[in-house]
């Protein structure tokens, strides 16, 4: 097995999809071990510590990459499967940010309102009983909330020699900030450049639908992630794939855009996948399909759509890919 | 036990909130036994009755009722509890519709291209093995899905003396479109005018996450709701219970302001609910709220805002109305 | 010449486009001599009368009128000249209101912020020179500028039943508060129930685009309208036409729909009144056409799209009826 | 005076703001002449060149530049007069182009429709005259426009290390497409990076509100720049100062945040220039401020935001340098 380890200095972490050069070459079929610094580059240790005050702009959001995948060329396709995504600490935290959230003015929905407090909330993590316990900063409230590890941010270099900060998700990946990404979880992402230059940051012990305040419960990783790389197939949208479900993303603004491209991208793909009629595809998305909530709070919003693969037929996917990464993490897991 | 049971005559169907007188009064305490139609009023039996053929605006998705609630004012609460809610019929219909619907050009969002195709798909209903049966229209595919019936509008007459048409969802209710209001679920809506003048309609044997062609599997049913008033507490947008979770809803365009609505709405109410600050909640919230969504193709978009109990320390809500009206509704079931 | 006044005492007010029977019965080729009020009811007369205070939801921006129109039928347009438009006061007020404006949070952009400051500003209105002059509230700044004045409000009963607040913009008219709207300029409305229904109110001496605070410079009215009916012929959202412009309006969230509904309608009516392809009028449109931001602060966002006639080689318009309509204003004006 | 000449090569035109070294240095003071080809970098010739088959993505909206202007640091302010701009030929082009417009399904808004027709428009330019001769495709319609020339896209590199195709408007310019960028206004942009590196494309003979069809009458141009630095003054998002107004410009989605951004800077700009307090400026700009529309097609859309200076006392902006650069203009003008 090729088990690639990565844990970068500091001033290895990028802020930027595009526009750096790779910090390590991989080959397809690798397994990467990496640490992912949590959003805040660390900086925020306690409740004192106001974002605000202790990072500086645009040091925001590191990823950790980018890798070269040897071999990916546009029109390919990369296949990252999560095979696992662990709390590196047994502390993660959270805060309001002076006009960042869904329930804020900011700096696009932009108003004369002061900022509402800026607050940092400590949670302890717990990573044996899986949970994480909120304690509320005004009182002495506390409750557990189980741990459900998952990545913000998770995409490629993208598309015509741009690059974009790590917090904008779009059609390169970037910061989508979904739940749905979470260990035993395949991403897929369409190739823009030699090497697809991958990157993955943004690790959340939990997160609610929507990132509604701003931030999750944020906290540095250790994770596992096993790569394939797809020729010749496109990707025009970063797609999700576990054992039940296929999954289209989309981020733009207004939310119901990014819920458009999501459910397009499913009904579409759905209807390649299958052979059926895409008004066919288009009825049975709308009736078997979910659509989990990414984030509300980033500069482009996220939107997942999500259907099971049995209403399909259970046809083949990216050649197969989830199950065979999902064969060679298990096969990671039990040799640990 | 006050039952009270109700199926209109065509010619008694409603299709507006606001605007109509009552049909029946019924007292707080009482379970009102109903037929609903489904949206297209019934006339919709084949794949070819095409809606915009047999159906004429504005006689679309009527409801039932509107039921005037003893001693109810403005200011006060209604607590609708679906006890039940099952097909009338062994079958039901979709439809795509012109310019309606989230992926394609509507008559807000105008744009020049003509409608797409008008499809009618037809399912099987089998209320025992609990699933409908969906068929391609162009191909021979078919894949059963779980029954999993919801009413699709609920209301009561709006506020400042308007009469909406039932297909828009706004803070009085309506076409919420919410998978989330199944039986066991108790809704809350302010009342605003005396009596309150709740109705019912839009049955569907179960649908997907924002309604994404417009229409989901659209059946009559045959439900049952047990109704209390709650003097003197106000609900500012339509919120429901189930028995593990409190949920607000927010019904705007764009979709992030329906989104809003739903989350402030919850941030308040779990403060309200605990004595926990305002920011304090919208942490919680934040970590541990799901956001599921309702429909992305009507007049207005709905989205719901839903958190366990649990992590709000399980308080009181609504004077227990759920828990009561539940009880209700199990005697009201055993009693058959 | 038929000329008709009308004073409302304040209880024959409206405060909602249908729902209400009407105050008078006219016929067509009657010129309307009427008062209308200020947005607030005419409550708010110095600058310590908080509009929170002095005034009660839903009592706000009353209408004069409907006025039921002889022989007017659904399928029929109002053709309503604005002959004249003159304040009826030497001041005129305007407001900030708690969460209500486009730089604030409101009950549907819901945020956690408090409201902004409350704030009334009273205008000194000179209708000899022309002028309106705003006084600073905090310091002694001071600036004259042009008495434009215009009617935020003019509408028709809606169809489909629907009662709306008079806030409210939407296809049968409304709050579209359009600084379009002044005298000189024909405003035609589809009819959607007998006698057409239509009513005019919320007078504004100037206003800015967007009315970004949420309030223009508010005044009393009187106002004479010359009204034409125009039998079968139809008019899917409100338009303007001046002696050089015709202008199609758009109401709706986001605001880019509101655009899209109005330049489509410009698009598709343009073709109609030329023979024109459609794409070849979309062409012509989108070089030659301008889009004046009606508001951005009420329920429903309003757009106007606007093209000179002379681009479309000057066809005739809704068979005349502007020319016919300002001969007549002038032969009114020169009776006086 | 320092007159700098450019005429770039095919391969030196840029395709990004970003992410490209400097094509020329320059002091502060100097008169650059540039040429600029249009945005189809000039491929589109005739009605039978579709864009979609002569141009290669992302090769799309060449931008002249980027210069870099000595001592322009992080901080400052680069001032750009337009002292001149005149197409380059005597003909243009327009088009529709597939998923690309307002009225027209696009990639963000994701529907099912096939796209609309894809069309080339030639216009003839007469720079003599000062006119444009639109032809209709289908039909012998024909009319004349005012010519009006102006530049759709002017930036500096964005923060934080991005690279933004030319084709999006953000914070740092780009692709704003309004009008009001014509001959004798000055835009004044925020420096990101060392030099700035600003540069200048995408000319039209004139546009209508919004490019609602996707593009404007489009030409190469041959234009010329008075270029000043502004030491040590910040500019959040690009403005634009004429002789008789300031401007604010935003860029984002959906269309409000475009509006809320220019306004928000428009009314927080008016204050600090005339020491007005927040709501005080609030309001002036309310009732006297316009919002002329830029472009509801392009990956952000954009608004501006509009005050006569005369409404402001006629501050002194930007240490007046529109108007000394006004003068340069002038003299570069008398001296050819």
């Amino acid at each position: 097995m090729n088990v690639f380890s990565y844990r970068p200095a500091p001033e290895e972490l990028s802020y930027t999809f595009g526009g750096r050069p790779a910090v390590a070459r991989i080959a397809p079929g690798t397994v990467v071990e990496m640490f992912t610094e949590d959003c805040f580059g660390g900086r925020v240790r306690g409740v004192d510590d106001l974002p605000s005050q202790v990072c500086e702009f645009p040091y925001l959001n590191p990823v950790t990459g980018p890798f070269h995948v040897e071999g990916a060329e546009p029109g390919d396709t990369l296949a990252l499967h999560f095979v696992s995504i662990e709390p590196a600490r047994d502390w993660a935290v959270s805060t309001t940010f002076p006009h960042f959230g869904a329930l804020t003015a900011t700096h696009t929905t932009a108003m004369l309102h002061p900022p509402l407090d800026e607050v940092v909330w400590l949670y302890e993590v717990d990573a044996e009983k899986r949970i994480v316990r909120y304690h509320a900063r005004r009182g002495d409230f506390t409750v557990e909330m189980p741990l459900d590890p998952m990545h913000g941010t998770v995409g490629v270099a993208p598309a015509a020699s741009e690059a974009r900060m790590t917090i904008t998700p779009d059609a390169h990946g970037g910061n989508m900030d979904t739940p749905e990404l979470r260990a035993g979880v395949t991403v897929y992402l369409g190739v823009n450049v030699e090497g697809g230059l991958f990157a993955v940051g943004d690790g959340h012990c939990r997160q609610g639908h929507g990132e509604v305040c701003g931030t999750a419960v944020e906290a540095a990783m250790n994770t596992v992630v096993a790569v394939e790389l797809i020729k010749g197939v496109t990707t025009p949208w970063p797609r999700l794939e576990d054992d039940e479900h296929l999954m289209s993303t989309g981020s733009a603004r207004p939310l119901e855009d990014a819920y458009r491209i999501s459910q397009h991208d499913l009904v579409t793909w759905s209807a390649s996948l299958t052979g059926l009629d895409e008004l066919d595809a288009y009825q049975l998305v709308s009736q078997g399909g979910e659509a989990p909530v990414g984030n509300v709070c980033d500069t482009n919003y996220t939107m997942v759509a999500k259907l099971p693969k049995a209403y399909l037929g259970g046809p083949e996917i990216y050649e197969s890919a989830h199950s065979r990464l999902r064969t060679l993490g298990e096969e990671y897991l039990s040799s640990r």
